[in-house]
């Protein structure tokens, strides 16, 4: 086994990363510093310092990368319009490498040489992590304890055990609850119940949106403005990035939008239920599309649809820091250029309505579409599209004919 | 001009259709024969023979066509997942080749040298009408009226003059409605005030869904049964195609589900905007995916999503009976061999929930899902599978790092 | 009609164009102001200024294009590896936006209103001129007489007649001859004999390339280098961008290089035959690509293929400068990074040969890919590997067994 | 470990299958049971028998399988039109799924709880073979000893000292020879001098393809025929498939055609250079897409393009017996529908030019690609389809216009 001197651990808190701190400095013989990143998942950050050196953590960096993570990974996969297998928002997926990143840069200030992460053996956030740490610093060694053959912790139960034997700190928490994440662009729920795929989500399982029982009987209205592609104001005023966000999850939830509930495909080769919330990504999502249906011409509309499909598939399977990744990002790019305007929805009731798309880079004229006969559309010019246009299919039935 | 005996015009009893059979009599001193295809838009056949005789026909076909319509252009349609541009549903798109080819039957049993149709020269509706008569006679010569260097009539008041003048009996309507188009699909709505693409449809334009409203305050679920890709069952009762999509139009309509507006690119070059209703449709392609879910692999399911796009794009264009659609019919029909099962929705103010799917040939493995150790699934493959996958990542960076 | 008052013609001092200038004059009542543009295509350009006086224009501009043709045109469709149905290297597609761009400038700086090209009712290049105009201009207006309902001339005897009677200077040439198109990249021979697609080429026809029995006997060895995707030196030799090509041009044309014989697909409508040479172009795709094997990773690679199709269709469409080429281009130039290097290739008889790549961009590693163990390859690793990736065959297999 | 009884290997009668035998009795304590399998490599089969059972073997199955190679693997790829990378024309990778097939059937037959191979772990073949195995066997066991913990040898030395220990024969050749495979569809070699990307191949390497310096110095002529995209005949004398495969590897190898030279992205991670001697493959690639430029339509072959590029990766990555790969077929059937007819070529110093196309089926017209008038084709038509297919390039640029 190689020696190490130094690790830098994901560290979240909880039990896993929590003995994680120990096992790293019995089995490597290493010192541990932990990184705990913010990306917007609410009120866990509190404790968490002497948490970690009381498990054996020599030092601990708290690191809120909300902002980043929301310019930098949220906002171009927004624009791209990338949606995995047409539900899924990538909210845990992306929020991988803006935390691994960061961990390299850590790992290279502190010269660790190693990152260890808590990401089990069978889930997709093993290779997003180690796909970035891979593509940003190839020669720091990764340590994925779950996966290494000296781990023999097998339960919960063995992990409690094992933290009680060194005095670990035991985080609160109910056992057998499902399996979340949490940031500021999304909650995830797996497991449990959700295994069985004739099993409905149960109602009291939504931490964020409001039941539609509950949500104001009366619709909302919202306007969010774009520039490039990127939204910047709600209902006229400008905010920043994640105070936009914020304020959408806000709205989006208190009327029931942004449940997402699909059986996906894991890159590591099995189908997995997952249930998502997600008020705000649902509503910039829509509002994101209802401008590129004014803005976008019908040719880079359609390509781009192509696109986002392969766009969605990187950011899913951890290729953020991939050549390919990047070459498509200026693609997408160069589409946002024109993608300014406003979108007015209508929230109501779980619903995202259109109420109103404006863009001083509208491509839509009236004069064009309305049935009357238009000063830059001379009807008669469609027999000689449809002739043309149909030209291939006319010579083939001809031949058929010939051939009877 | 050339010398035209017989036309088949395909009549629909309304104002423009009516005027057409004057016109082409005289204007092309050809005898007309009408043809009303019924596919599914509802109580407006009767007294049609009457007032098409009295218009001047020399006969009339009124064919009902709904059966086929369903089987052979709708589910095809719904197995491919064919959506155009993220929301539209293709509701008049695929209706358009099945009245055109059963004009071309009819136009080839009465020995007619001629196809008219009362298609605008601004719309795809024209494209797709005469796209299918190409491909199926492409010797048979086609009459667009309203593209024709000898129509003349300018406005609805010209066409009533018209009518007037000639004794062609008036259908009642609104004047300045909605330009709508209607079948067993879908309804679609267009022009007026949704021509400014800042105004919100208004409430009372929608004649099939129900305001949200005045929707049940209890969610009602659904299940249905899927064979090989196509619906076969609502709540464990067996429907013939046409009941079967009058049923869930019925209850969706009832949740107020369904509704569609986008800003779209026509084929012919300009954008325009469409409200569509659409309540068994939005159902179907829930649901259908929903099985795929569990049916289909990552490999095929992503593929499919890249081909559905162009399916689209050839339904929505017209090019139907092309060899194009045909070989991607021929992929979907591949794919669709274990899309069997059931799905359960819960429908509640206008929005469809995953309640539950199943299938015999469900990919999704529990034991490979669940978070712990499982037979087939050695956690430590893992580790294999990262380095070769993240590999080129890797060597990409060691060669930045050796560049620095 | 529409009134004109000064009309640009795109006057290349042939029959057609030549007479076109009298015909503008008499049917437009337009002064007719000409340009000629030089893309390289050989010694035609002298007398051209005297010819277009005496044929009734009121000025001629001359303008040499070449440099702007090669930098702005051709090496980003290089790059983009854009070939039209898998072999036309769409020598005369991307030379008509350069000519029209021109076209459009000169017109401006005229105060033209009109722009006349002398392509065909039937080719592909009424609709490049006509795009590029219509995307820098729209609102000059487009003449093309020889779809214009006021063109009667109806042959090459009638083209002679008119020009007689005008005393239009009439060009010698051989009439009966191919239709050609020439430039700095290719040239293209179509109709003759070549219409029938059972004909061979006629071994004369080719007038850059030698037939193979004059070749040399021996293979001539040839570096090219890139940067960034672009050639910038042969044999070592830094070369400007039109140099380069024309050295290419001579030495694989002494070698029999760049033939291309197909039955392509035209945008109007019709299949077509065309018959290109295109030695520079043929050596500088292949170059280019065995670069892009050394520097693009595979998931680039493979994705940048699709690409280029696309690519392709809209160089050969005429879309140049359309939203979509440009979006497309910033996916080509981001991937273009790193394909920096230095193609050997080994020329003989007809064939291009690879003869070594290298690349300080190289990510192809002599440890990684040779057949002992490798420092960065663990072999075990690869069972991993296969377990994660065939796992869904194998789940699909087992629900198979378990059915039967 | 696993117990196994009886393993089914691979065998090719070479040193590294003929010391597994040994190995695997030893290390497994299993009977095993040799394939060895024809797919037309050449004359190597001859006392086969013998030195499997003198190598330990209880039992030798000597399969041909080059027929179904040919008609179940070949053909279809050659139908699909796919290349891997530009270049590769698979020969190795559906080599191994049909040698697998067999492996599975014998090992059902035989009882066998085991399959093993003698892939190495940086390749591609071990994926290959075990994903079909996976695909057709889920139950099955796997093997691979190079990859093995038990596996301890680590040089052809060693090898050898193994075999002389166990007097295991050992096969005479060079060592220090290139890493080669070879089946009627094709010739490869990798490693040694090869391995520097910089390196050309050495003229002696080629163990198929004439020296050009060699060929003849006249062109030859060959005519093949299709049906269905099937090569059925040569020179008008039908052929049955591994017949003419031999006749137009002979005619091709003569003429020193289907060289391939090129550095690869293995599905493992890492870039390899390949040389491939395919005559009768290039041939047949180059055929079949003459044929397709007559009997397709645009929307049809430029869609195609794209699925030869999936089918490709499918076929190299051991997905051969994957749904998808089955729906892509599908597809590429559909369109081969009247790709039928005969392509005449000219071979000549290693190039193949195209000498003459025809079908029953071609879409081609000499009367609409010529240069006058057609009757079916009204150039006037083109004006109507330039304005309606440019007016999106236009709309936007009098937006732009507006805005300036």
């Amino acid at each position: 086994m190689e020696k190490i001197k130094k690790a830098v651990l994901a560290y979240s808190g909880g039990l896993d990363t929590s003995i994680m701190i120990a096992w790293l400095k019995e089995n490597y013989g290493c010192e541990v510093v932990c990184v705990c990143a913010d990306v917007g998942q609410g009120r866990e950050i509190k404790g968490l310092k002497e948490k970690a050196i009381k498990s054996g953590a020599s030092k601990i960096y708290i690191e809120n990368l909300t902002k980043e993570f929301v310019t930098d990974f949220i906002f171009p996969t927004l624009k791209a319009g990338a949606v995995y297998e047409k539900k899924y928002l990538l909210g845990t997926s992306f929020a991988r490498p803006v935390i691994a990143k960061r961990l390299v840069e850590i790992a290279q200030k502190e010269k660790a040489d190693a990152i260890a992460h808590g990401a089990t053996g069978k889930g997709n956030d093993q290779v997003r992590f180690e796909l970035t740490v891979k593509a940003l610093a190839p020669n720091i060694k990764i340590i994925a304890p779950w996966r290494d053959p000296l781990w023999t912790i097998k339960s919960r139960e063995e992990s409690i055990d094992y933290a009680n034997a060194r005095k670990i700190p035991l985080p609160v928490g109910k056992k057998n609850a499902y399996s979340m994440d949490r940031n500021i662009w999304h909650l995830s729920h797996e497991g449990m119940d959700l295994e069985n795929t004739w099993n409905e989500p149960k109602d009291n399982m939504f931490l964020i949106i409001r039941p539609l029982s509950k949500t104001p009987n009366k619709p909302e209205y919202v306007e969010i403005g774009f520039e490039k592609g990127v939204p910047i104001s709600v209902n006229s005023k400008k905010l920043a990035p994640v105070i936009l966000l914020e304020t959408l999850n806000y709205i989006g939830a208190r009327h029931g939008i942004g449940l997402a509930d699909l059986v996906e495909n894991r890159l590591v080769g099995m189908k997995s239920r997952g249930v998502y919330e997600n008020p705000a990504g649902s509503i910039l999502y829509y509002a994101h599309n209802e401008l590129e249906y004014l803005t976008l011409d019908r040719a880079t509309f359609h390509y781009k649809e192509i696109v986002s499909l392969r766009y969605a598939e990187l950011v899913y399977d951890g290729m953020w820091y991939s050549p390919l990744r990047e070459a498509l990002d200026a693609f997408v790019n160069e589409t946002q250029k024109t993608v300014t305007g406003t979108v007015r929805l209508k929230l109501y009731k779980g619903n995202i309505y259109s109420a109103g798309t404006k863009s001083p880079f509208s491509l839509y004229s009236t004069n064009l579409a309305t049935f009357g006969e238009s000063v830059d559309y001379n009807q008669s010019d469609a027999t000689g599209f449809i002739n043309l246009f149909g030209l291939p299919l006319k010579v083939r039935a001809s031949l058929k004919n010939k051939k009877k």
